[in-house]
């Protein structure tokens, strides 16, 4: 049961490597990216995505791309990473990992002030190393958390991609999907297809195949269709935010699987690490919505477009949530 | 308020006019089709598609084939006729209406043995235009039945196309927005985009909007939001079959708007004429459910995929069912 690796170091430690995700999955291609450029561009452009993705390769990338200025002195060199960390931590506004895992570096920074560059440089590479662990451990520990939900031959719906291809270890929503898998039971997951753009099913059902786990496409409509046909044990979903009352946001289409769940009596999982819980948030009505652009339909000019990458699944239809520090049963309360 | 019309006679009385939905909603291309190759080829690549509509684009292509041919004996005549009409029957296999419309023209030839060509013509041309008026007739009733539930304001979530472009005439689920629209009411309509093959947001959309009728396309996946957001009045959708208990067979999607109608209150309708009704179907388990081919989903080779025509909305999620004949409220007993 070996999952992919969407991010990770270089076998030759000078460059970030990630799995590129736009050309998926009609081909399985990974890219080296070792300057500023390529790290931001491979952001923008969802070359990798995936809230704790980003983070990790926007500070493996950082590190791989101030390792050709060993040579220079410890004040040229602060000012040329500090402007390379500003530069990778913009590089896409909604997520809150990104920033986060930057910040963990201009933190590094801020005590080497008169240190020499190389031995900086070192410094920065553990930071960066250990933001890549501590999140493959939280994908393990979600796994280990959820794992016990899924029964031998349990059949799982999940929604866009919160597997391995989002994270730098086995993803958040599929963690539980993979610990399962790896103690020898028999699961099957059917991945909706999450339009517009279509992440179940051009990556999670490709990660999932590649896995050796049983997937079957769903389009988002059709999932109902399943659950009434006796076909679903259970939900697990990812959340890009969470609320201190337990409401979370998640991909569109999230909702209606929720509302769906509760219409046939199958529980519904949220799986997200504690990060991603927000207490300045007090409810699912305080995470503001993005709307994307109107191109990402097939719509005649004539007509409006209602396009929000997200929704919010209210507490009340949430079954748990299940974290790297266990799993939480309603009410939520979480500060 | 106009709206498009799918299926007509060409104004020279030569060849059945329709309007071209490979198309749409890029480009408005009207055809006209005088032989058997054009109006099955058009019948089978979905040139012209809606139940209804590909019943009249038969009949009356049928009759366009067999203009040339005045000048042939009877039964010289009757034979070719008898060819043509067992062709364009079978161009599509599922809808009931392609049969139905061409066995009554069909009647008609049995009726003719021995007259003289001219006049058979003349006869076949009258009862393909009672089928085009009788279509244009269902659909205005089943608009002026529903239109009482469209208050002013009022907002409408539809699936898949059950408009102009599925009949002859203003529609099954769209008629009461046509019919409410010519009276004076503001009404919007929030098309669901339908995976896999877009009807809502390549057809409803567009003829709606040409219409000069308020209308936003929405992901599948969004229109439960959507309705948890307080922006949905009523649902309407169309119908393939209906069981004796009221249960509805209609486009993949269908059940999934039910559900989550039910769950936010909101009332959920069912239109189609009473020839949709299938009496010897008891429930929706006896219709039989289409299933398509993997390529219309975006799936790697190595997963399994879930792509059914059609869903069955059992009948204690209807609100309502709008026919030609009457609205009918629960319980339903069609016989």
């Amino acid at each position: 049961m070996e999952h992919v690796r969407a991010v990770d170091w270089a076998p030759s430690g000078q460059a970030v490597r990630i799995i590129d995700q736009r050309r998926l999955p009609g081909a399985f291609v990974e890219r080296d990216l070792a300057t500023v450029d390529e790290v931001v561009e491979a952001i923008q452009t969802l070359a990798v995505r995936g809230a704790p993705a980003i983070g990790v390769a926007g500070a493996l990338g950082l590190v791989a791309a101030l390792l050709p200025w060993a040579h220079e002195t410890p004040s040229a060199f602060l000012t040329r990473a500090r402007a390379a960390a500003a530069r990778i931590r913009s590089a896409r506004p909604t997520a809150v990992n990104l920033p986060r895992a930057v910040d963990r570096l201009v933190a590094v920074l801020d005590q080497c002030h008169g240190v020499e560059t190389p031995t900086v440089l070192e410094a920065l590479r553990r930071e960066a190393t250990d933001v890549l662990e501590e999140d493959r451990i939280m994908c393990r520990q979600i796994g280990e958390w959820g794992a016990p939900l899924l029964h031998d031959g349990a059949r799982v719906v999940t929604h866009c991609n919160a597997g391995a291809l989002a994270t730098s270890g086995m993803g958040t929503a599929l963690a539980p999907v993979y610990v399962a898998a790896e103690a020898g039971r028999h699961i099957e997951v059917f991945a909706g297809e999450t339009r517009p753009l279509l992440q179940g099913a051009r990556l999670t059902a490709w990660e999932l195949a590649r896995a050796g786990v049983p997937v079957t496409v769903v389009p988002d409509g059709a999932v109902a269709s399943l659950m009434r046909a006796g076909k679903v044990d259970l939900c697990i979903v990812g959340a890009d935010r969470i609320a201190a009352n337990g409401d979370a946001a998640n991909k569109i289409g999230t909702y209606a699987v929720a509302v769906a769940a509760r219409h046939h009596g199958i529980p519904f999982y949220v799986a997200a690490p504690t990060s991603t819980i927000d207490p300045e948030a007090r409810t699912g009505a305080d995470i503001p919505i993005e709307e994307r652009a109107r191109t990402e339909l097939t719509a005649p000019d004539a007509a409006a477009v209602f396009n929000p990458a997200f929704d919010v699944t209210p507490a009340e239809l949430i079954s748990g949530i299940i974290t790297d520090t266990g799993l939480y049963r309603p009410p939520y309360r979480f500060a």
